[in-house]
C-alpha cells in the first residue's frame, strides 16, 4: 500500500477522512437536488439556460471531488489489512463508497459526455416524434442511445448479461435472469386473471370509475390531500407539498427535507390523492432513515425497487383498500359536500380499483400495470442484447401489447413512444416498478404477521403500527443493506412473487365476483 | 514571472482561463443564493442545522476556488506585461478579480473562522437582549465583534483610517472622510426642516396617515401590487414575488433569476406596496444587467449605495410622488371598494409622506430616515476608532436621538438593541442606505433633464423612459465601473447632496405649506 506521510494512519481516520470528503458530495448532490425541485416548481421561465450551465457546473464539481486519486487511495487502504467487518455501518460505507467510486470512474470521460449530448439532442426528438406520432423521427436517436447503453454496459462490467450492469444502477445486485423468472410468474397468472376481469367487466352497463368524475375544487382537493398524508404519518415539519406537471419526491440532502409535489385534476377525485399518497410513501421513507446516516453512503433509501414499494404500498394497499376507504369516504363527503351522494364504501372501493386494459402505463391500474412493464422489460432487454432492431420496435410493441393487454394501439405515440425513459438513456429502470409492486405486498404481508390489527387500524385512520414497522424494517437503515440483505431481514425470505400473485388473484376475483 | 509550462501563453488565453475558473465560484454563489431564498420562503422548518451544514460546505469550495495559486497566477500574468487597458471590459474584469482574491486571501482563516463564530453567537444573544431591553446581555458580544471588526480591517488594508476598509466591503471608493462631509450636509439642513415640518405638524388635529389603515385582504393586495410592479417593468419572466417575514431581492446567478420577496400588513395598505417597489428597484437593476456579463466579476450591481438608489427610486420618488397616486389611486379604489371613499389624490399623497419622528428606522420616512443612519454612521465610526466604548453606547445613541429627532427611547429596545446589523458583524454597511438616497435624487434628475416628460409618463402608469434611462446610464453595466466612476458617467458630476436636500426641503416645504 503506497502512502503519502499526510495520509491518514489508522482504520478509524481513513473512514473520518472519506466520510468528511465524501459530505462535499452529498452536500453539492442536495444543492443540486434544490436546483432540480426549484426548476420544476418555482423557477422563472428565462432561468432554463442559466440553471442548466449551473447544474453542469455542480456536476462537475462533485464528480471531480468523487474521483479524486485521494478518494481512491482511501477507500484502498480501507479495504486492505484490518478491513471493517462488511456486517458494519463501517463495512457498508467503505462498500458504498467503492461502488460510488467504480461507477464514477469506470466510464471514460467521453462515453459521459457523449452519452449526456445524445439524450438532450434525444429529448426534442422524442417530444416531436411522439406529437406527431412519427417513430421515424425518433428511431436514429434510439439507435445512438442503445449504442450507448451497450458500450456503458461494457465499461461497468458485467457477470452474464450486458442488461444486468445497467440494471445494477438503479437496483444493486438484480439481475436479468432472476427478474425474467418474476416476470415469467407474473405473465402467466396476470394474462388470464385480467382475461376473466374483463369478460366480466364487459357485462356491466357502466364503467365503475364514474363515480370518481366531476368538478372538484383545487383547494378543497388540497386539503383533504393533506389530512390524509398527515394521517399516514408524513412529516410537514421535514417537508412540504408543491404543484408540478409530473409528480415526483426529492431528498434535500437529508431526512430533515424530502418534498413532494403533485398536481390536480379539477375532473377526477382520485387523481391527486392516490399520486400524493404514492410520493407520501417515497418520503416516508427518505424521511425515516436514520439521522446519523445523513451526508454519508448510509443516507437515503437503497434503490428504485424498494423505493417503488414503499409508494406503492400507501398507494395501493393501504389507499386502494376497503377498510381505508370506510374510513376516508365519509371524510370525503365532508370535503365536498355535493358530490357523491349516495355512493357507498362498496362502490367507492370498486370504483378506485377499476381494472381496464389500456394503452398508456401512468393510467393502467393495479392489475395491467405490471404488464406494460413485463413489455418494456422483454423489449429493452432484446434491444441491449441486440436480438431487436430499432426499426422492428413498434410492431414488436404492438404485437406484445395485442398478446399481454388485448389492444393494439392505433398509432405510436399510444404505443413505443409513450415514455420518456428511453429517449432519456433509462434502460433498466422500467423493472424496479414491478419489483415494487412484488415487494410491497412481501413487505405489507410480514408487516401484517407482526401487526395482524393494521386493517382495523386503517379503519380508523391510524397507520402508526403500519408506518413503524417500515420505519423499523425497511426506513431506518437507509442504504446500509443492499435489496438483497434488507429483503429477507424484513420478511424472513427472499424477494419472492408468490404473495403478491396471491393478493392480486383475491382482490380481483372478490371485486369482479369472478 | 513564474510560468509553469501548462499556464495559457496568451493574454487572451488567461483571460478565458481566469473567467473560466472564477465561473465555478459564481455558479457555487448562484446555488448558495438559492438555498438562502428558500430557506427564506419554503424550507422545511426541521432543516435549518443541515442546511446551515450545506451552506458552509458550498461556502468553502467556493474559497477554494477562488483563493487557489492557479488563480493568483493567472492574475498576476494578466497584471504583468500586456496587460488589458483598464477601460475596457477585460481590464474591468482583471481589477475585479483581483479585489475578489484579495479580499478572500487577506484575511487569515483563523480571523474567518473566529468571525462567523462572534456572529453565530451574538445573534441569539441580541435577539433575547432586545426581547428583554437589556442591553447588558449583548454589550461583550458586541465589544468581541468590533475588536475582530478592527483586526479585518488591519488585514484588509487602509489609508487614512481603519473604517474605510470595511466601508469599501459595501462600497468600493467610499470613504468615511468624503462621507462626513455629506452627513454634516445632510444633518446641517435635514435637522432644522424637520423640527419647522414637526412644529407644523404638531397644529394638525389628526394623523395624516389615517386614511391608509383599515382591513385589507392580502390577495388583493397581491394583485394590485403584482400589477405597479409589472407597470414599472419588473419581469415576471425572469422572476417571482414570493412571502416571508423580512423583505429582501436576491439575484440567483443571472438577469434572468433575479427574485423578490415581501410581505403583506392587513391592516395598512401602504406598507407591501411600498416595500415591493422597493425590492423591484433592485430586481430591475440586476435584471438589467448586460446578460454577457452574467458569471464574470462583472455582472451583478455594483455597489450597496448604486443598488440602494435604484429602490429608493422607485420606492421615493415614484411611488410617493403627486403623478404616481394621480394615476394609481383609482386602481387602488377599484381594488378596494370599500375602502378610501372620498380620499383624493392630494390627501392620499400627504398620507404616504406623513413626516413624524420615531424611535425605530425601518419604520421612518423619507425625511427622518436619514438621521436614524447618520447616528449610526457616527456611533460606529467612533466604535470603530475607539473613540465611543461600548458601555457608554447606549448614552450616546439616546443623547443623539434627541438632538436629531427630538426623542429618547424608553428603553434600549427601542434605541440602540433595535438593528441586527452590529451583530451580525455589518459595520460600514449603513451609511450605503443614505448614499442610495442622495444618489437616487442625483440619478432621478439627470434622468429629467433627458426626459422632462417623465413626471407625466408617471402620471399615465408607464416608466418606460426613466427605467430605459437607468438601464442605460446604470443596469446594464454591471459592476463594470466602480461607484466613482458610474456616477459622473450617469449624471456628470461625482455623488452630490445638494440635489437631494433641494428635493427633500420642495417637497417638504409644499407638503406641510411652510
Amino acid at each position: 500500500m503506497q502512502e503519502t506521510p499526510d495520509t491518514p494512519a489508522t482504520q478509524e481516520e481513513r473512514l473520518a477522512a472519506l466520510t468528511d470528503r465524501l459530505r462535499t458530495v452529498y452536500d453539492l448532490g442536495a444543492a443540486q437536488a434544490l436546483m432540480h425541485w426549484d426548476q420544476e416548481t418555482y423557477m422563472p421561465p428565462q432561468a432554463v439556460g442559466l440553471r442548466s450551465e449551473q447544474l453542469a457546473t455542480l456536476s462537475r464539481l462533485s464528480h471531480e471531488h468523487l474521483v479524486s486519486p485521494e478518494t481512491e487511495a482511501t477507500i484502498s487502504a480501507l479495504e486492505g489489512k484490518d478491513a471493517p467487518d462488511p456486517k458494519t455501518e463501517a463495512g457498508a460505507t467503505v462498500r458504498l463508497a467503492r461502488r460510488s467510486f467504480d461507477r464514477a470512474t469506470k466510464l471514460p470521460e467521453s462515453l459521459v459526455a457523449e452519452s449526456a449530448r445524445a439524450t438532450s439532442l434525444a429529448q426534442p426528438a422524442w417530444v416531436e416524434a411522439r406529437q406527431r406520432a412519427d417513430f421515424a423521427l425518433f428511431a436514429p436517436h434510439l439507435e445512438g442511445i442503445i449504442d450507448l447503453q451497450r458500450r456503458t454496459a461494457e465499461c461497468l462490467g458485467y457477470g452474464d448479461h450486458p442488461y444486468d450492469a445497467l440494471l445494477d444502477l438503479y437496483e444493486p445486485g438484480a439481475r436479468k435472469a432472476a427478474l425474467e423468472l418474476v416476470f415469467e410468474e407474473l405473465k402467466e397468472r396476470i394474462v388470464p386473471l385480467l382475461a376473466r376481469v374483463t369478460e366480466a367487466a364487459s357485462r356491466e352497463a357502466t364503467a365503475r370509475d364514474s363515480v370518481l368524475l366531476g368538478e372538484f375544487d383545487e383547494a378543497a382537493q388540497e386539503a383533504f390531500v393533506r389530512s390524509v398524508l398527515t394521517d399516514l404519518g408524513y412529516r410537514w415539519d421535514r417537508g412540504r407539498q408543491d404543484r408540478v406537471v409530473h409528480a415526483f419526491c426529492i431528498n434535500i440532502g437529508g431526512p430533515e427535507d424530502v418534498r413532494l409535489t403533485t398536481n390536480f385534476s379539477p375532473a377526477r377525485i382520485d387523481k391527486a390523492l392516490f399520486t400524493s399518497m404514492h410520493e407520501a410513501g417515497h418520503g416516508m421513507y427518505e424521511q425515516g432513515v436514520d439521522p446519523a446516516y445523513s451526508r454519508t453512503p448510509l443516507g437515503g433509501g437503497v434503490s428504485m425497487g424498494v423505493h417503488e414499494s414503499q409508494s406503492r404500498l400507501f398507494e395501493n394497499l393501504v389507499g386502494r383498500s376497503r377498510p381505508f376507504w370506510s374510513h376516508y369516504l365519509p371524510r370525503l363527503k365532508e370535503a365536498f359536500p355535493e358530490a357523491f351522494a349516495g355512493v357507498g364504501t362498496e362502490a367507492f372501493y370498486r370504483a378506485v380499483n377499476e381494472a381496464r386494459p389500456g394503452f398508456i402505463r401512468i393510467d393502467s391500474d393495479e392489475l395491467t400495470y405490471n404488464l406494460h412493464i413485463l413489455l418494456r422489460f422483454e423489449l429493452e432487454v432484446a434491444l441491449i442484447e441486440g436480438t431487436l432492431s430499432v426499426s422492428d420496435l413498434p410492431d414488436a410493441w404492438n404485437e406484445r401489447m395485442e398478446r399481454y393487454l388485448g389492444l393494439v394501439p392505433e398509432n405510436d405515440a399510444l404505443g413505443v413512444l409513450q415514455d420518456v425513459h428511453w429517449s432519456a438513456g433509462l434502460f433498466g429502470y422500467f423493472p424496479t416498478y414491478t419489483l415494487g409492486n412484488v415487494l410491497s405486498v412481501q413487505l405489507y404481508q410480514a408487516a401484517l404477521e407482526d401487526h395482524p390489527e393494521i386493517p382495523t387500524e386503517t379503519a380508523t385512520g391510524r397507520f402508526e403500527t403500519l408506518r413503524g414497522w417500515m420505519e423499523e424494517h425497511v426506513y431506518r437503515h437507509g442504504s446500509r443493506y443492499d435489496p438483497e440483505d434488507l429483503i429477507p431481514r424484513a420478511t424472513g425470505r427472499p424477494l419472492t412473487a408468490a404473495p403478491y400473485l396471491e393478493y392480486l388473484e383475491e382482490k380481483f376475483t372478490d371485486l369482479y365476483a369472478l
